[in-house]
């Protein structure tokens, strides 16, 4: 039995044109967008339509964009024009001649249907779907599917999963041993530990390459509030450098090229708003493999209203990610914490940025549970790789941050980063009151943090929650609660129409 | 213990903008697109940034749009420039005030989450969901995710589902009983057994309201194939004056607002290309209730590369139909029938059109497989609705076929809906010739719809695929198998080239 074959002689490659570039000047974010004219014959006999996915390039890399018809005349026939962001991925210059083809077919999609219909996938597999993603070749609805379809992974697809991320990209290798790492689980806004940490360890000696990410489904990542203060979207050479120079760096992990695979899902996953442990898992372990970790301390906060709200939840995450980390070789340490209320004072990155501040200044009114809950962690990494004895991690790490050696580390850090900068506070805020008096029962983090986003943060930096008050405390009648920030009025009013429809917030009662 | 409050008296309420309405003149499909000025403050004040889902109202119906935000002075600070879409949606005219709101926060999508994590929906959450999506609530992202996170449903979900989407639109009531409806699953291309059931069915006196839908993952929809001969697009009254006068019609089910949350799903299973039972189930049977159909006959074809491959994955299906169909009061009628190969000649709007007219005009040279098939289903029918006795149906649907009372029942409904037209091929073409003598062993379904696809179909209704053989047939060397229409170079090429990278499309052996 043999194949059949097409009789005519020579078939002419997909077709391609070129057109000229022109610059929409609209932003998409990440997305990749492209304009044609209607009266481009041309594109029509290459078969390009509406919503089509097509190939752009400019001598380099190739990007995917999603292409529109217009019959507006800005846009000539022959010309292509292009959103900012596929502007800048090109590195085009107005008028550039591109080359333009409709894309090829998606096949690692059938593996994400396949799956959907009860298939495990193999690495292999998985390397193709990350490898498509990093290339753009999967549309926002293709991500969504994916991220959809694999909420729920074994052991086995999760290690697959953090193995193909973390070769997705760049992968770092160092000289020196131990190469330490922390990652909070999350959930609890304002907990900016990471900040206080990482130069309270460079300061000790260790070797800590921190890569952060943004607000994934929260009002501020890492990333965010440290880029108030200092650069964070360094190369990977930059990154190389501050390293080297200093220890540690604290960077935002998308623009390193470090499981740039993650970046892309952690996209979609913000748009959706939607958690799952084995992507979580994935995430996390796959960015610390490409930066060169050998210990990982993971910190789950549990709290009714934190990521994890049970502790038999964070046993369940606690036990796929030791051993997801073992697959992977990675030595993993699990703290489970309190996340039963926000940490610091402000949630939003300029806000948390002053308390990071605060704290690494050892000023008097500075938050004593962030500050708390930094040493505890630094001194369990301290203690995890033999720097100090079990036990004594904490008191090593409280001589550091109140000696200043921290806050001189943070400034060495920042500088090597490209400079420090102070963080100022929004022009426009609200101050809630309690209308009774009574003690403080309850604080939502998560409508807390829903409160700050729609005040703008994190696209709006200054914007967030300044809280006045924490669990137990006693409050009077008309006694400030929490101040709400934001850089419009348009924004303060949408926080306070959403605080008006979901009161319960903080909850007041008799003292107890 | 009582909530606590705000302190200030008044708040306004959520931000809105009134602003000047501009063409865009960009196709976006269904997508709802709009862009503002980057200058526009009070844009900026209101809390609108890239990206964000905003409400736009015209003195009716809001629409939700995503926004965009451009710094290209065509579009002027107090402006808003709309998509093709929205702007026929709203119903402007050029300068018309418009009223714009950031959109609400959507609560029914943490029901897709907790559906996710495990938790059973109820009948109430499923019309919460499909209210929102009906509304347009939905992003494209959060509709990827909902198809992709109830791809597996059991009886109870799809039932929910089903009568959530029935009543998401209209729903119609007749005097008449039996209302008759018939429904393919599919994967076989040129199955359009429709056009040529519903005028027999409507010829002997029957009444069949049909809709169809247009193609979700295939070259072509009935609704695709009846549209190139009449018009599909009729309203409700339109559509209920047709089925009076001549006792059926074909249109499509998108344009009557039945189960319109049917018709906002179809578009991303068809970008998706995914497939579920359950959402197969409450598609069909959600039109089927809202049509007000009583008595409603399944084929189920079966093949290798088929929509169902399976007789125990039909069998499956079919007591998921007919659980459900009793579940929601509908008289269900399943068939299993053959679909190892395409039915008919055609593949693609035009091509199949062709056939379709072939076998009602009762030329030499139609079709016999297109016309045994369609006098099988009709049959069926009429004994289901105890019309004729059983045994029977065929021999009378073929009278009325033969005697040409279904072709002039036809042309009838065509003139009703609108009037008839001849439908044209496409101008370019290429012939798929054998490369050796023996015979056809498997043409395999979906991959010569996937060629119909790439070259067009159904969006260039001529394009696609034009069989010379089926199965068993023996063929010489050089022997036409079969021609690929394309409205373009650029796409011939596109599907041949395809073609090229999957040749088992159809496997040749020594004669039998």
């Amino acid at each position: 039995m043999k194949k059949n074959e097409i009789s005519s002689s020579a078939l002419v490659s997909i077709s391609s044109l070129t057109l000229k570039a022109r610059k929409l000047e609209v932003d998409t974010r990440k997305h990749f967008v492209a304009v044609i004219s209607n009266d481009c014959s041309l594109c029509k006999s290459a078969g390009f339509r509406t919503e089509a996915r097509i190939n752009i390039e400019n001598g380099g890399h190739p990007i995917i964009a999603t292409l529109y018809i217009t019959r507006n005349t800005t846009i000539s026939p022959g010309e292509i024009g292009l959103s900012d962001s596929a502007w800048e991925k090109l590195g085009v210059k107005e008028g550039d001649k591109l080359l333009v083809t409709l894309a090829e077919t998606l096949d690692s999609f059938a593996l994400v249907r396949a799956k959907l219909h009860g298939k495990t996938l193999s690495d292999l597999d998985y390397k193709d779907i990350t490898n498509d993603m990093v290339e753009g070749r999967y549309s926002d609805i293709q991500l969504a599917a994916f991220t959809t379809a694999f909420v729920n992974l074994d052991r086995a697809e999760t290690t697959s999963l953090t193995k193909a991320m973390s070769e997705s990209g760049r992968q770092l290798k160092w000289p020196q041993y131990p190469i330490v790492d922390k990652h909070c689980v999350g959930g609890v806004p304002g907990n900016r530990t990471t900040m206080v940490l990482v130069p309270i360890l460079a300061a000790h000696g260790l070797t800590i390459p921190k890569t952060s990410s943004r607000a994934i489904t929260s009002p501020s990542g890492t990333a965010d509030t440290m880029e108030v203060i200092a650069p964070v979207d360094l190369t990977i050479e930059g990154m190389r450098g501050v390293v080297e120079k200093e220890g540690g760096c604290i960077i935002w992990g998308g623009s390193v090229d470090l499981s740039p695979a993650d970046d892309v899902l952690v996209q979609i996953e913000r748009a959706l708003d939607l958690d799952s442990q084995s992507q979580l898992i994935a995430s996390v372990l796959s960015k610390k493999l490409a930066a060169g970790s050998t210990h990982v301390l993971i910190d789950i906060p549990i709290g009714p209203t934190a990521k994890v709200r049970y502790r038999d939840e964070a046993d369940i995450l606690k036990t796929l990610f030791l051993a997801v980390g073992q697959d992977v070789g990675l030595n993993i340490q699990i703290v489970e914490t309190d996340g039963t209320q926000p940490v610091g004072r402000g949630i939003g990155p300029v806000l948390e940025a002053r308390d990071v501040l605060s704290v690494l200044r050892n000023e008097r009114d500075a938050p004593q549970d962030l500050k708390a809950h930094s040493l505890f962690l630094a001194g369990k990494i301290l203690e995890s790789c033999g720097r100090t004895p079990l036990g004594k991690g904490i008191l090593e790490a409280q001589k550091i941050l109140e000696g200043g050696r921290a806050l001189k580390k943070f400034e060495a850090i920042c500088k090597a980063q490209g400079g420090f900068k102070e963080p100022t506070l929004a022009p426009f805020k609200h101050v809630i009151t309690s209308i009774q008096q009574g003690a403080i029962l309850s604080i939502d983090n998560r409508l807390i943090s829903r409160i700050a986003k729609l005040a703008g943060a994190p696209d709006s930096p200054a914007a967030g929650i300044d809280l006045h008050v924490s669990l137990k405390t006693v409050v009077e009648k008309g006694q400030p609660l929490f101040t709400i920030y934001a850089e419009s009025p348009g924004e303060l009013n949408y926080a306070l129409h959403y605080f008006h429809s979901h009161q319960q917030v903080i909850l007041i009662g008799d003292a107890i």
